[in-house]
């Protein structure tokens, strides 16, 4: 216990200006307060909205920064009153916290937490509106209340599930956002039933992950919607059926879907970011039912529209955050589905780095063969 | 049984013309072909949909025509294989059919019946594409399969409700229409839960209904919005708890309901046809679970549209007709909760008139203290 009370240096991953290559920088990451736990990072993946906040587009980006927010790890030490973590447990950081408490939480509508959302939003922690790391002295921010992009972290306890030991971290670090984002996306916020015909759009780890999802949810149809025709080989294996190119098309790719589908589909999830396909993703709903959910997170400022009539005659239009799954008490729950074999995981990881190796690795992204890049952090 | 299979000649307000008064004619009613059903029409409402497609701004529109679809009758003929009513039955005729076989009636997801729709969508019947109106040899379109400003209309067998022939059919003909729109938002596409906030927008028949609905569901406040004040006292009648006018708010008004709900309502409704409300009736739902449902009609090619971000984060946009009611099953079940006293419908009559005051019955609709106009066709 050397470390614990101990401010910890290590090293981390500083974004300090948008836009500019991420500097691998020794860290001081401060003990924990009340309320809160410094968990060792073994494993992270990058995610979308770390590049989307790195590039400087997201007017709620602060810098600098340590982004990071799928990932896995160990919990180092904890601050007063956690009693739901100790030192050693296995664990995930989550970004949708879980409180418990919380309007949100008690709604028992919702998986958006609200109890820490005043300090993660600006990037310090509740309990002194502070960070937690610093470069002698210097300040440096918060990401989505995770950073997982830094060997060690200081979390909210509403911020961490504690998961099976067995699991292999350098796995299911995954499921700290797009595996578990696609599946919830299915499973908790459209409820596709068995025999539903099911459109995805987009077929990067979260399609992927929808498409799963729909399979496993019984769909009869899962068609996959990409403008890069080599993403369908792969997409077959995780459920999608039939496979569509929207540039092969001269017609919108609504009317083609609706053609296709005797008047649409049951269900249809835009999993790109895209605002008009988001749109094109409620119109080739089925008119009566058709849901359509928006998982993509479009750049700020962008807007979706429809004609009303779209939604007068039955259709529905929803989003998911985190697939609608309550963090810390159902986290540890898609471990043990993985665990199982019930879900997958490895399959979605295309490269293994080293954080050292963090700025290739968000060029890989842009590569149409990468899903996720997994970081070991101690090489 | 006198005019059985014969051509009836009867009164009929005819549109010729978009946007030109409506004209008493003597119109020639065709004898009802197998699957349809000749209704004497004893009463008619207006509603703003007649209005909408008078104006000459429904692209859809079709003219000569006789409007209208809100009103009760009686049976004076049925067509071959008709078995479901027969003569002398009282009825309300249906714009949403209910014929119970096809892929929609089946689906158990929706009210919209699509057996009839190819043909009410163009003003004429399903048999032989053809209209039963004439005048000396002119043919002159139905209306959304209702055409009830004339004193017999035929209608398909699948868009007639037998009602319970002790019910005033001066009253109860609103129950083609607005008030089962604004209930059944609540009841049917909502779902409002006992003790929610809800928010209407428009204090016409359509949100008064919307407001008698969320009382009669338990909601604990029930938020009138019209940015005519003297819609208030009225509403208050009808279940509203509080009211707002927008015009005395510099703030977007989502923002000044969101300050007086501790962060949104759980349901709203707009109740007018305006697209920039129907954005902010979605805005002004509570993150995490807030649903917004469409029930006014916007003009021809206007679109709604919002940061895709408001969807992400929890909220719902849906929209409603005929407010989900099965029209020839639910209709009956309606006019006999008017009959228990558990629904009012003749709170929403403002006035009573004549068909040959049709004209004057449309002006009234632009009256602030207008609700619904009944004509009695038979004066
Ligand atoms: N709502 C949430 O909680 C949540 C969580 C995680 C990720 N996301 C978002 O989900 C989206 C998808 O993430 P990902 O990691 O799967 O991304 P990705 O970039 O790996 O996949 C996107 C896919 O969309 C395809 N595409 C791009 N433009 C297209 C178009 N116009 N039509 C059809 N296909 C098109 C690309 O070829 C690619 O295969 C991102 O916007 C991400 O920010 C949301
Ligand atoms: N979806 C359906 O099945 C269905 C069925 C019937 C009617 N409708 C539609 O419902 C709508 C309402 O019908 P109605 O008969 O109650 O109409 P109405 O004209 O009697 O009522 C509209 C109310 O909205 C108020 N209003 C106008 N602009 C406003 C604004 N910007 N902000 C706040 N209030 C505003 C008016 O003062 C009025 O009180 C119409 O668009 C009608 O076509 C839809
Ligand atoms: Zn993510
Ligand atoms: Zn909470
Ligand atoms: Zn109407
Ligand atoms: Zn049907």
């Amino acid at each position: 216990m050397a470390t614990q009370g101990q401010v910890i240096t290590c090293k981390a991953a500083v974004a300090w200006e948008p836009n500019k290559p991420l500097v691998i920088e020794d860290v001081q990451v401060a003990p924990p307060q009340a309320g809160e736990v410094r968990v060792k990072i073994l494993y992270t993946a990058l995610c979308h909205t770390d590049a989307y906040t790195w590039s400087g587009k997201d007017p709620e980006g602060l810098f600098p920064c340590v982004l990071g927010h799928e990932a896995a790890g160990i919990v180092e030490s904890v601050g007063e009153g956690v009693t739901h973590v100790q030192r050693g447990d296995h664990v995930i950081p989550c970004y949708q916290a879980e409180c418990g408490e919380c309007k949100f939480c008690k709604s028992g509508k919702t998986n958006l937490c609200g109890k820490v959302r005043a300090a993660t939003g600006v990037g310090v922690m509740m309990s002194d509106h502070k960070s937690r790391f610093s470069i002698n002295g210097k300040s440096i921010y918060h990401f989505m209340g995770t950073s997982t992009f830094s060997q060690y972290t200081v979390v909210h306890d509403v911020s961490v599930a504690k998961i099976d030991p067995v699991a292999p971290l350098e796995k299911v670090c995954l499921l700290g956002c797009g595996v578990p984002t696609g599946l919830g996306a299915v499973w908790n916020t459209a409820k596709v039933e068995p025999g539903s015909i099911v459109a995805v759009f987009g077929l990067g780890t979260v399609g992927l992950a929808v498409a799963e999802g729909a399979k496993a949810a019984g769909a009869s149809r899962i068609i996959g919607i990409d403008i890069d025709s080599k993403k369908f080989d792969r997409a077959k294996n995780f459920g999608a059926t039939e496979f569509i190119n929207p540039k092969e098309h001269e017609k919108p790719i609504q009317q083609v879907i609706v053609d296709l589908t005797d008047g649409g589909v049951d269900y249809s999830f835009e999993c790109i970011g895209n605002v008009s396909v988001m749109r094109a993703a409620l119109e080739c709903c089925h008119k009566g039912w058709g849901t359509s959910v928006i998982v993509g997170v479009a750049a700020s400022g962008q807007e979706i529209s429809t004609r009303p009539f779209q939604l007068v005659t039955g259709r529905v239009w929803k989003g998911t955050a985190f697939g609608g799954f309550k963090s810390r008490s159902q986290v540890p729950l898609l471990v043990d589905k993985y665990l199982k074999k019930e879900i997958k995981v490895d399959e979605y990881i295309t490269h293994n780095m080293t954080l050292t190796d963090i700025n290739k690795a968000f060029d890989l992204m842009h590569d149409g063969e990468c899903l996720r890049v997994v970081l070991d952090m101690f090489v």
